[in-house]
C-alpha cells in the first residue's frame, strides 16, 4: 500500500470491538473453559452484590444443553438486584460499573465480566441476554445486548411490575461452549468457590438434570471489608497529583494528606514537612506541581508507617482453609499461614494466605504437586503457567523443606491473594501478574507454611531413624540378658525387661508426646510395638 | 455499604483509565521488562510503517540514564512519518490507528502500543512525549500526552516547517524502568529482532554510550504480505452477518460471497446453494437473518476449499532461520520446517514455521532446552509460561524423538507464528493464547522438525553401537589370526589384514557415506581409527 493510503484507514475503535476481536483476552478460548468463564463472571458478580448488600448469598446455576456445543445458562441470586436505570449498562457496556475506582476488596474490579458474557452470547447465537432484576419492589425484565461500534447497551424492555422478590437472574444462550465435569469445568469451579466461600449456598443443575448442592457451612457472611483510603506507601507521583487535582474539601496540603490517605496523622505530616523543606505544605493542594509531588512521594518512602488496616482485607481464614483442605484431601499434615497486610504500587494493600497439605489423601498416582490458586476467594482455574502464584511455588527451593521434588510429592499448596486491586495479567482475571512485591509476599507465605511441613517431615524422618536404631539394638536384648544372667546370677527375664525399659526410655524422645504424630505408615512412628513395663514375661 | 448507595458510584470509564490502572496487562511490570516493552512497541511500529511504505528499515534506539531507574528513550526510523492531522491520535489515543480491522499480516494490530508508552511516560514522569514527524516534506514537532478520562490526545504543537527528511522520532522520559544487558533486556530484544528481520538495520546506543549495530544482511524488504479477504473456513455466523450488513456493492448474496471472501468462486457458490436449499442466495445480503447465515456457515464447513493464499503470510523463511540459528548456536544438527497456511476462527489465516537446533554451541551448563518464540517476526521475551508455543514444546513427547528430557538436552526450538491476527493472551502481546487450531499447527511443525533431529540422533546412536561392536570384535582379530595361521600355515599378518578388512566392510554401513555425520565426540562416528587396507603390518 502506498504511504498516501495508509492513513485513510485511521480509525478509532470501541473497547467492545477490541474485546470482540480479542475474546481470548477475556478468557474465551476453548469450549469448556469458555463456559466456566461465563459462570465465573456471573457468580463473582452475584457474590459481590450479596455481600455488599449484607445478604447471605444463595446462588443457582443451571446449564441446559440445546444442541452440540450449544447451551442455555441461567445464573440467579438473592442479591439486591439492579435498578432499571442501570440494568443495560451493568450487562451491556464494558468498563461501566461501580467497582472501578474503589479501594475495596471485591471479586470483580473492572466492569467488564458480565458484559463480556453478554457479548459472547450475542457473538455466538445472535441472541440478546435476558435479565430479570428484582430491585426494591420492582421486577424489571429486559433483553440486553451490546452495540459493538459504540460500546453502548441495547435494551429491549419486556416488563416492569411490582414484586416482593429480590435478586438478579440472567439467562442467555451460548454456542462454541461445552459442559464437562473436568478439572476445568463448571462443577469444579463451583466446588472450589464453595470451599473458599463457606457462607455461600450454591445449587448447580447440570445438563443431565442432576442437581449438585454445595450447602453453606457458615450461617453468616464474613466480616465485610471496609472501603479504605489508599496507603501512602506505594502511592506514585501521578497518583498524588490526581488526588490533589480532585481534592475539593481541603484547602491545605497538610489537611489533604491526612484526609485522603490512610495512616497519615498530624505527627506524620510534620515528619514529612521535615523531610521536604522546600515544599510548602500549607498551600492549596491544587498548586502542587510534579516536582513537589515527587519529593513528597520520596518522603513517603522514608517515614515509618503503620501497615494498612486489617479491616480492608478479609482472607478466607485459617480455620476455613484447614477445614477445606481436610474435606478435600484428608492430609497427613496440614499447615496454614496468614501474612500481615502489605502494600504495592498505587498504595494498594494486599495480603497473602497460604496452606500446605501433605500426604494422606494426596498419596496416589494422579494427585501430585498440586497448586490451588485463589484471589479474593475466587478460584483461578486457568492460565496457571503465567501466574505469579504458580511461578513462586514451582521455583521455591523445596529441597530446603525436605520436599524432594515438588512435582512428584503428595503435596497441595493453596494460595489466596487478598487485595483491593488484584494485578491480573489480562481482563480474563485468571492469572496474577508477577509484580515483585506481590511475588515476595507469596514466597514468604509459602515458605512459612513449608517450614511447618518440614518440621513434620524431619520429625517423621527422625522417628524413622530412631525406630530403626531401636530395632537393631532390640535384636541383642535377649542375647545380652542371657549373658548378664549367667554373669550376675539374676533371672534372665528380669534383666531383659530392664534392658527393654532402658531402650524404651532412651529412644522415645519428645516425639512420643506429640499430637501431630505420623499416621503410622511403613516407617513406624517411634512408639514401641510391644508393651514395655506392662505385662512382661516373654522369654527366649 | 447499603444497597441504596451501591449504584451512586456507577460510572463509565475510558479504555485509557482501564489500562492506566492495569498497566501490567500492557506488559508494564518489572523495571527491566517495562523498558524492553517500550522499545518493543516503538520498534514494531517503525518496522510496520517502513515495510508498508516500501522503505528498507533503518532504526535507531538510544537509552540515556538520567537518574536511578530514570531514562530517556529515543526511537527513530526512516519510515514515512505520520501526517500532522493524525500524530496526536497515533501516539496519544488508545484503540486508534490503521491496523485494527485489516486482514493484513503486521506486527502491531491493536492501536494500543505506542500510546501505552506515552501513557507510561506521563504516569511515571509527568512529562509528555516529544514527537518529530517528517512526512511528505513537512517536519512537525509536538508534545503529546493522553487525557485519561476521555482517551483523547493532548497535543502541544511546537513546530511545523519544510524538510527533505523522512521518518518518525519519539523521545520520552520514563521512571521505574531499568537498562540491563540481561536475557530480558533491550539488547537481547533487538538482537532477536535483527535475527528475524535481516532486512532491517538497527543501531542501539546504550546508556554507557556504547554503540551496538545490528547491520542488515539482506538488502531488500521481504515480499510484502497482501491484504486479503477473509477465508470462508472459520467465519462465524456473526462475522458473516456483519459483512452482509456493511455490504454496499453487491445486490445478491451470490455476488456478496464471491467478492467478500477469498477462494469463493461461482462454482463454490453453486455447491453452497445445493447444501442450503432453504436459503435464497439471490436475495439482498442485507436480508440475511441469523438462521440463514448459520446454515451458510455450516455449509462452509462442508465444502472443500483451497487453503488461504500464501501471499498473505510471509514467514521468516527457512534459509534465514537456518542462518540465524547457525550464527547464534553453531549447532551440530539443524532442522527447519514450514507448514502450509491454515485458518482459525473468524477466517483468520496463519502459518507456523519451526526450527530445531541440537548440540554444538548448545552444549554447556546454561544453555539447555531453550524455546525461542516469535510472532510475525517479533521476538516474544516475556510471559512464556502462559504461551501456546511454550506449552506445546514442553508437553511434546520428546522421548519419541530420542530427546530424553527437553529441559536437560542441548536443544533450542524456534517457533514463529505468522498471522493476519495473532491471538495474544493480553494487550502486552507477549504470549499466544492456546487456541486449539493454533496449538495443533505448532505441534505439527515442531514434530516435523523433531523427526529430522531424531533421524540424526538415531543415526548417531547406531553409529555408536556399531563402533562398540567393531571394537569388541577387533580385540579378537590378532588372537584369531594367530590361531588361523597355525592351522592354515598362512602368514599371520596377512590373515589379520584380511580379517580387519572383513570387519571394516561389515560394520561400515551407509553411515560411512553420510554428509550429516556426527561431529566425532566421545562416541566415535563409525569410521575406523586405523587404516584398514592401506599400510598394514601391525603384528602382535
Amino acid at each position: 500500500m502506498a504511504e498516501e493510503d495508509m492513513f485513510r484507514q485511521f480509525k478509532e475503535h470501541s473497547v467492545a470491538e477490541f474485546f470482540k476481536k480479542n475474546r481470548q483476552m477475556l478468557g474465551f478460548s476453548g469450549k469448556v473453559r469458555s463456559l466456566t468463564m461465563i459462570v465465573h463472571e456471573f457468580v463473582t458478580n452475584s457474590l459481590d452484590a450479596c455481600e455488599e448488600a449484607g445478604i447471605v448469598p444463595e446462588i443457582s446455576v443451571q446449564a441446559e444443553e440445546l444442541g452440540e456445543d450449544h447451551y442455555r445458562l441461567t445464573v440467579s441470586d438473592n442479591g439486591p438486584g439492579i435498578p432499571k436505570s442501570h440494568l443495560g449498562k451493568a450487562l451491556g457496556q464494558m468498563l461501566a460499573g461501580t467497582k472501578f475506582h474503589r479501594y475495596l476488596q471485591q471479586r470483580g474490579q473492572q466492569g467488564i465480566g458480565a458484559s463480556a458474557c453478554v457479548m459472547f452470547s450475542y457473538l455466538t447465537t445472535g441472541q440478546p441476554a435476558k435479565a430479570v432484576s428484582c430491585h426494591k419492589g420492582r421486577k424489571v425484565t429486559a433483553n440486553i445486548s451490546i452495540d459493538f461500534k459504540t460500546n453502548k447497551p441495547n435494551v429491549e424492555a419486556l416488563g416492569d411490575e411490582a414484586t416482593e422478590e429480590r435478586g438478579l437472574m440472567v439467562t442467555a444462550e451460548y454456542k462454541d461452549v461445552r459442559y464437562e465435569r473436568s478439572n476445568y469445568g463448571v462443577y469444579e469451579y463451583l466446588r472450589r468457590t464453595a470451599l473458599a466461600n463457606p457462607h455461600c449456598s450454591i445449587t448447580l443443575i447440570e445438563p443431565n438434570k442432576e442437581r449438585a448442592v454445595f450447602p453453606r457451612s457458615v450461617e453468616a457472611n464474613p466480616k465485610r471489608p471496609f472501603e479504605i483510603k489508599p496507603h501512602p506507601l506505594g502511592i506514585t507521583t501521578h497518583d498524588l497529583l490526581e488526588f490533589a487535582k480532585h481534592n475539593k474539601e481541603n484547602r491545605k496540603i497538610t489537611a489533604f494528606l491526612q484526609n485522603s490517605f490512610s495512616r497519615v496523622s498530624a505527627a506524620k505530616v510534620e515528619e514529612l514537612r521535615a523531610l521536604t523543606p522546600d515544599v510548602n505544605l500549607d498551600k492549596d493542594p491544587a498548586d502542587l506541581d510534579w516536582n513537589e509531588a515527587e519529593k513528597l512521594v520520596k518522603a513517603f518512602q522514608q517515614v515509618k508507617w503503620i501497615a494498612p488496616s486489617m479491616d480492608s482485607l478479609v482472607p478466607i481464614g485459617k480455620e476455613q482453609v484447614e477445614a477445606s483442605f481436610r474435606s478435600i484431601f484428608n492430609p497427613e499434615v496440614l499447615v496454614v499461614t496468614e501474612r500481615s497486610p502489605k502494600v504495592y504500587r498505587g498504595g494498594i494493600p494486599f495480603m497473602v494466605e497460604a496452606g500446605i497439605a501433605y500426604g494422606g489423601g494426596l498419596v496416589g498416582a494422579d494427585k501430585k504437586g498440586e497448586v490451588m490458586r485463589f484471589s479474593n476467594r475466587v478460584p483461578l482455574l486457568f492460565d496457571s503457567g503465567g501466574c505469579a502464584i504458580t511461578e513462586t511455588v514451582k521455583t521455591l527451593d523445596w529441597g530446603r523443606y525436605d520436599v524432594k521434588n515438588f512435582e512428584d510429592e503428595p503435596i497441595a499448596v493453596l494460595v489466596n491473594l487478598v487485595s483491593v486491586h488484584v494485578p491480573y495479567t489480562s481482563a480474563g482475571k485468571q492469572a496474577i501478574s508477577p509484580e515483585d512485591d506481590v511475588m515476595e509476599e507469596i514466597r514468604l507465605a509459602v515458605m512459612e507454611a513449608s517450614r511447618g511441613v518440614q518440621r513434620y517431615l524431619s520429625g517423621k524422618r527422625k522417628a524413622h531413624d530412631i525406630a530403626t536404631k531401636k530395632k537393631v539394638i532390640g535384636r541383642y536384648v535377649s542375647q545380652l540378658a542371657g549373658d548378664l544372667a549367667t554373669l550376675s546370677g539374676e533371672k534372665k527375664d528380669r534383666i531383659e525387661k530392664k534392658l527393654a525399659k532402658i531402650i524404651e526410655d532412651r529412644y522415645s524422645g519428645p516425639e512420643g508426646g506429640d499430637d501431630e504424630e505420623p499416621a503410622g505408615d511403613e516407617t513406624g512412628n517411634g512408639k514401641p510395638e510391644a508393651g514395655s513395663d506392662s505385662d512382661g514375661g516373654e522369654g527366649e
